[in-house]
């Protein structure tokens, strides 16, 4: 990061002032792939003081950016035009459905080439170079064909702007003629910013009356925390919220992890339909139910069993606030909560206690309640997941859970821990952020489409923990439809051969592997308690064997429900 | 296959309908990956007395569909709305742009639920449920969305029949609620035809007369064989045509396979400018030039220095034929041939012997000229392409070679031969075709790309014989840019690990594996010359150890000249 650009009038070359855009706003890594018309801008990756991740694949280098993206608030990916972009096509418009801000840099034929309209590779064939631009349109917030030098700062800054604010991939065409085309680097000298709105006090003032006045009056409220409540940055008043009200607060599938699980008025997922009829009388029988980046999709809501009146609902989004029916828009969201929290501090001079329902219970509790596992009882789905991980999991203080809850694409979650683990040993690294573990839950059929994302990991050298859950097929399907249906049946692989087929480090002590199988519980709490599995470093690797068409019972419930809908 | 279609008035299930349909028009085994959206449907695709392959992962699968298609004339590939489409659209450009028909069924959420335009998962959460069947309007040639079964039928047959003429890609969406829908069966008694254009006889005769004038004048003639030779189905006039005139042929990269190499008028790829100088004299001196099934790219044109002078090249397409700069078109140019055959025959009588260009020489006398390798000495490109394969290959009679000339997506290889055998082991079995090996050359970092496909290899037991070229990273990028660069350096696999981790059958007679890796020409000859090997039963995989920056000549004088342009 030697480069003088705040000097006036300097020029650079244009790959520089990209990589140098995207170091500025937080972007460490670069997933990709190289490709012939990307490759001499990837010599701009190292001096803009990035790293190249280098993925085996498109799809799942576009993972590992979504994933990244949910971590650091940014991410960079880097394909070849054509063939390369429309491979990771699937992992951006998953990162356009659930807001992970992804820019993605295509390296596209020289501009000459492209105007003379001549059929080059990687192309239709037919002269015309738009088409995977106008593909793109669909799934990127915004877009730039970086043709003209004396525009080209513009651009990229618009659009890397845009990808900030909105929290959704964008798309940058660079041309590779135009990779050393000298542009001016005094933009540069401006850091971007992401522009927040200034909210009018009396506006302000009265909405969060408005909101106070409904806090005095109930008698049975419900908090519902949802996934978007992270892409609007509201987690930490979220958090004050339900530690301040102490109302009955649930997640979402998609929301958890928004909130910190340890506290006695959280109640676990809610689940509508597919959960206990004791929290779809509590929620059903509120006069007012707060829900936090609402996703309303058929899976995240249980078939939409999980859905409120709108009458006792306050929706709280990024910029609006729906109030049981009365829209308000157009403000920022989160430095309205912040004046809310200060208006209802100290609480008891604010808000009346309610009578609280301890009846409810707590995910604590129960797992509490659970009996202890046999040593050679087989591992079900049930208790595994209540009391290891999953939404049944009880995530400790400062605990990320990533899901995907819209998309739900099979094979993102192992791609994307790689982009994850690297956001994470980044952040250790340079912002003294505390050691973390990253630990992927996995199914088998997942796994097998996007398994040379172990690659990856071990080319990075990537601190990575995985559960593999290997019950020999696709069961969500089984569940759905076709039960014992062959076309729900996968190759059975050898899973713990991993290390060994993608090459892990050997001999090398800083890095080391850990595999094992385990068929019950005994062998599976051995492998908690094992040493080096502890300590979490390196390559760990446990398959948990699990029966055919064992489920959770949330899981059936949803099946059931979303099916019905 | 006991359906009573041809009794009037029956009804029968909507998925019936496609997949048989599929069935009539050639479809034995169909591609694809379940999903929640497609499952239903799969239940029809045994009683139709098809296969269902069960890919690992949908490029994968689309890329097999792909490598079928352009084996048997069709393909099928089911894979479930948004996010497996997604994964396979790649696969569906390359379709696309070098003409394979395959017939995409996408399993999409039902009628209803699009209707209320509420979220559902796999989509983008806009409650618009149309935005991916817009994106694949600009890579199939004709699209139906079966919401309707009174015109499902009707539908079906126009799609499938487009794909049949275009041979190219075309996109069928099936949603959930209509897979059992009754519609007629009526239809299936008449089988689909692909309408052919009956030529004017009048017109016919004139173009003939005057491709005629042109061989009875031209002193110095050539024939360049390229690959939309195959589509247009061609490559038995060509044959003839070659073999009858005796005029000095050569191919194209793409072109290469079309035509029986064995003859001493064929003179092996025309490379322009990157190959041989004296061949570059002939054609450029050549007064008549005809071109078959030409694909104009810079790849296949080696950076457009094959490219031949208009005043005397005659393109033969399929509707059409430029000769000289002007254009005849709309008419069958196979059946023309025929004509064109009939009519030089016997040769003597019509057609002047030209004085033959002896000193071109002949990639069989080229090869024959080649020292004995030394045992020990390493294997190089140049000469390991010369002896046993790629351009430098000498096919056998009824040989076919699949390859890329356009799309050139990286990891397409493998993964298409998966569809490739199926094809084959069909025909085999149901044609009576004599038994064929299936043989793929592949580099160490495409196979990283799609490496998954070796599952889809060992689950339907196919007979395939790889050649892993291990040369540690992308080297054709390495001579595009940055030899030494770290971006065009992999991770290093145990690619012969491959059998135990997608865990190849075991203790099968029927179903035998190979690994071999080689370092020199002796331990090459050694396993060709193995008993087990040479049957080409099961899976033989063959890891060839060669130089990181060696590359053949061709390759380079190719990459040079693309990059030059």
């Amino acid at each position: 990061m030697d480069i003088q650009y705040g000097r006036e009038g300097v020029q650079i070359d244009l790959a520089e002032y990209l990589f140098t855009r995207l170091y500025q706003v937080g972007v460490r890594s670069v997933h990709g792939v190289p490709g012939d018309y990307n490759l001499v801008s990837l010599d701009y990756i190292k001096p803009a003081g990035l790293h190249l991740v280098g993925n085996a694949n498109e799809l799942n280098a576009g993972y590992a950016a979504d994933g990244y993206a949910r971590i650091k608030g940014i991410s960079a990916l880097v394909t070849a035009y054509g063939v390369g972009e429309l491979s990771a096509i699937n992992a951006i418009g998953g990162a356009f459905a659930e807001r992970a801000p992804v820019v993605h840099v295509v390296g596209t034929p020289a501009t000459t080439a492209q105007n003379s309209r001549r059929i080059l590779h990687h192309s239709l064939g037919d002269g015309n170079f738009r088409v995977f631009a106008k593909i793109y349109q669909n799934l990127t917030c915004a877009q730039a064909n970086l043709t003209d030098p004396k525009t080209a700062p513009e651009e990229i800054d618009r659009v890397i702007q845009e990808c900030l604010i909105e929290r959704r991939p964008v798309y940058i065409e660079l041309p590779a003629d135009l990779v050393r085309a000298k542009v001016s680097s005094l933009r540069l000298k401006q850091l971007l910013e992401v522009p927040s709105i200034e909210n009018c006090p009396i506006r302000e003032a009265h909405i969060v009356e408005e909101i106070i006045k409904r806090l005095q009056t109930t008698k049975k409220p419900t908090i519902i925390v949802d996934g978007f409540t992270r892409q609007y940055d509201l987690v930490d008043e979220v958090n004050m919220f339900v530690f301040s009200t102490v109302y009955p607060t649930y997640t979402t599938p998609f929301g958890k992890g928004c909130i910190d699980e340890i506290h006695n008025n959280f109640h676990g997922t809610y689940m509508g339909k597919a959960g206990k009829v004791l929290h779809v009388d509590w929620v059903n029988c509120s006069d007012l139910v707060i829900r936090f980046g609402p996703l309303d999709t058929d899976t995240n809501m249980y078939g939409f069993t999980t859905l409120t009146s709108r009458k006792v609902t306050i929706d709280v989004n990024e910029t609006s606030i729906n109030m049981q029916g009365v829209l308000y828009d157009n403000f920022n969201t989160k430095a309205l909560f912040q004046k809310l929290l200060e208006r209802i501090y100290p609480l008891e001079d604010v808000l009346p206690p309610i009578p609280y329902p301890e009846y409810l219970g707590t995910p604590r509790k129960e797992r509490s309640a659970l009996s202890h596992p046999m040593a050679d009882g087989a591992i079900d789905q049930e208790t595994f997941w209540m009391r290891s991980g999953g939404q049944g999991l009880i995530l400790t203080p400062q605990a990320k859970l990533i899901n995907s809850a819209l998309w739900l694409s099979i094979g993102y979650a192992l791609a994307a821990s790689v982009g994850v683990a690297l956001a994470q040993r980044e952040m250790e690294v340079k912002d003294g952020i505390p050691a973390a573990r990253i630990i992927l839950f996995e199914g088998d059929g997942s796994f097998q489409m996007t398994a040379q994302a172990i690659s990856d990991v071990f080319r990075n050298r990537l601190n990575l923990t995985i559960f593999l859950i290997n019950n020999n097929g696709y069961t969500i399907e089984r569940h759905i439809h076709g039960m014992t249906a062959s076309y729900n049946d996968i190759q059975p692989w050898n899973y713990l051969d991993s290390p060994h087929f993608f090459g892990a480090p050997k001999d090398d002590l800083s890095y080391p592997v850990f595999i094992r199988r385990v068929v019950n519980w005994g062998q599976l709490l051995e492998v908690l308690e094992d040493k080096q599995f502890k300590q979490g470093k390196g390559f760990n690797m446990v398959e948990v064997a699990m029966g055919q068409q064992d489920a959770p019972e949330s899981l059936k419930g949803l099946v059931r429900l979303v099916c019905e809908k």
